[in-house]
């Protein structure tokens, strides 16, 4: 029985759940369209804080508007790209997987870049300023440096595993079979604690910038405290997105299906 | 078909899973033991902290010392029983479910006075310090809000859904199963959650206590900054422990089991 499953269909899978498409065509449409929302809004807050509260961009010749920067590029590789790069696992349930699996690596690949430009930001910032300030004394930098290489071990272990694998793909199906758990795992793992490295960075930058007027609820102080509850509703979201299974008293996974 | 699998019992479902039986049993010890020395080591730190370095303990009498219960309190209910709690479903794999359930209640239920005197302990530090401090300006503090709300949601929920519907137990089985995969998705987000609030108060409180010696590396600040990464790694460790499917290639849940 367990080997014939293993051939369904994708197309067999939507058919069986047929007696919930209504609930969760509603619900499906909900989570994606928000989900998008936030994770565009996210960026749009920090773009606009950036910009219009804190000076704009500069590169090493100014040094305190070249840390603007790095919550923006953070923002947008940490949040917004991986957080559509995951969201692709729930919006694509019919497509081929190979075209998942090659968006989901595509954008991940491209929050590289920011989240690279975004750390040579913050570290200029540092080093250029007169006096240079201290780095990697915070517990924002440690937690940074946690997510970044959970991010980096992700990447390199899932390139690795599920992309270049492929290559002798019968071999090492029962591999990559048991990778996937573990995989997807700490990748909504890595979101949450990318998620958490911006609210302690955004709670010290509030208290940096505004000091003791933060208390006086300025319209700065709100403008970053939205951009925090954005953050936690889509750490909420997502992890909800990610890992819902269809209502259903049996719900059988067949994980073949999320090769 | 369906009918007939729902009857299969724990045991079975042990013996199914006895060709990982090795491998599972050493990494179900590693999770365990760690878990609980980190959910131990994370309340250890924060007395710790607060006892050599804040000043111990007070009540309205001295609202700045008052404020010393709020972190402690916090940690104890949100991480240290709320973790002992998710733990113990990765813990008990073959216990009967209802005991399960009940100390599951009862740790949550241990949580809800640490949470109640926390709060209170903070609203007065602000309240009856002189002059007052403001309320519910930081990000933190909204982010306590709604961790918080999330807690008290989850356990009205889930307490009235898993114990008092249990007493019609044939006609409300269906419903339960459909609310089990949202109640543990919810229930490790809240965790999550609760986390990332605990790392924005450490942020905080690190700049108002520190400040500028902050960046010394003061060994006040190291206690602060290990604290968080204990938290982080409970983070970590926990939302894989949680969600932590046995090793196969296919994977079934009866859902059943986790009623
Ligand atoms: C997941 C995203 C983020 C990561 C991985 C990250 C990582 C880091 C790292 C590693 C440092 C230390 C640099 C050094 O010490 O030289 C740092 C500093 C800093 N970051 Fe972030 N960051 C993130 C998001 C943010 C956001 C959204 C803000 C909001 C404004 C922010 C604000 C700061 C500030 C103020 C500093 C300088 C003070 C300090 O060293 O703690 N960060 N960040
Ligand atoms: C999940 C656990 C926690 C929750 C739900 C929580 C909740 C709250 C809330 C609602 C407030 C606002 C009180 C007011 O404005 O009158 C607050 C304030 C505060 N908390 Fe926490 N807290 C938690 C953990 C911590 C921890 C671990 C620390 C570490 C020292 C901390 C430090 C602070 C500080 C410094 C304040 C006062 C400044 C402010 O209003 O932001 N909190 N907390």
């Amino acid at each position: 029985m367990a080997k014939s499953k293993t051939h369904v269909s994708h197309r067999q899978y939507d058919d069986e759940e047929s007696g919930w498409a209504c609930m969760n065509w509603f619900e499906y449409m909900l989570v994606v369209v928000l989900a998008s929302l936030l994770l565009l809004g996210a960026l749009t807050l920090t773009l606009f804080w950036a910009l219009y509260y804190a000076g704009g961009f500069a590169w090493t010749e100014e040094p305190a508007r070249q840390f603007n920067l790095h919550p923006v590029l953070m923002v947008a590789g940490f949040i917004t790209f991986s957080g559509f790069s995951l969201l692709l696992y729930r919006i694509c349930r019919c497509c081929r997987r190979i075209y998942v699996k090659l968006f989901h690596t595509i954008f991940h690949a491209l929050a590289i870049p920011c989240i690279v430009v975004g750390f040579i930001a913050v570290l200029d910032s540092h080093n250029l300023a007169d006096p240079p300030i201290a780095n990697f004394y915070s517990l924002h930098s440690w937690m940074g440096l946690v997510t970044m290489g959970l991010f980096a071990l992700q990447f390199v272990v899932g390139f690795f595993s599920f992309l270049i694998l492929l290559c002798c793909e019968g071999a090492t199906a029962a591999f990559r079979a048991s990778l996937v758990p573990i995989h997807a795992s700490f990748g909504i793992t890595t979101f949450m604690l990318a998620v958490a490295t911006c609210l302690t960075g955004l709670t010290e930058k509030a208290f940096f910038k505004l000091s003791s007027k933060y208390s006086e609820m300025p319209e700065e102080g709100i403008i970053m405290n939205a951009l925090a509850m954005v953050l936690v509703a889509l750490g909420i979201l997502l992890s909800y997105a990610v890992r819902r299974e269809p209502f259903r008293t049996q719900v059988k996974t067949f994980v073949t299906e999320r090769l």
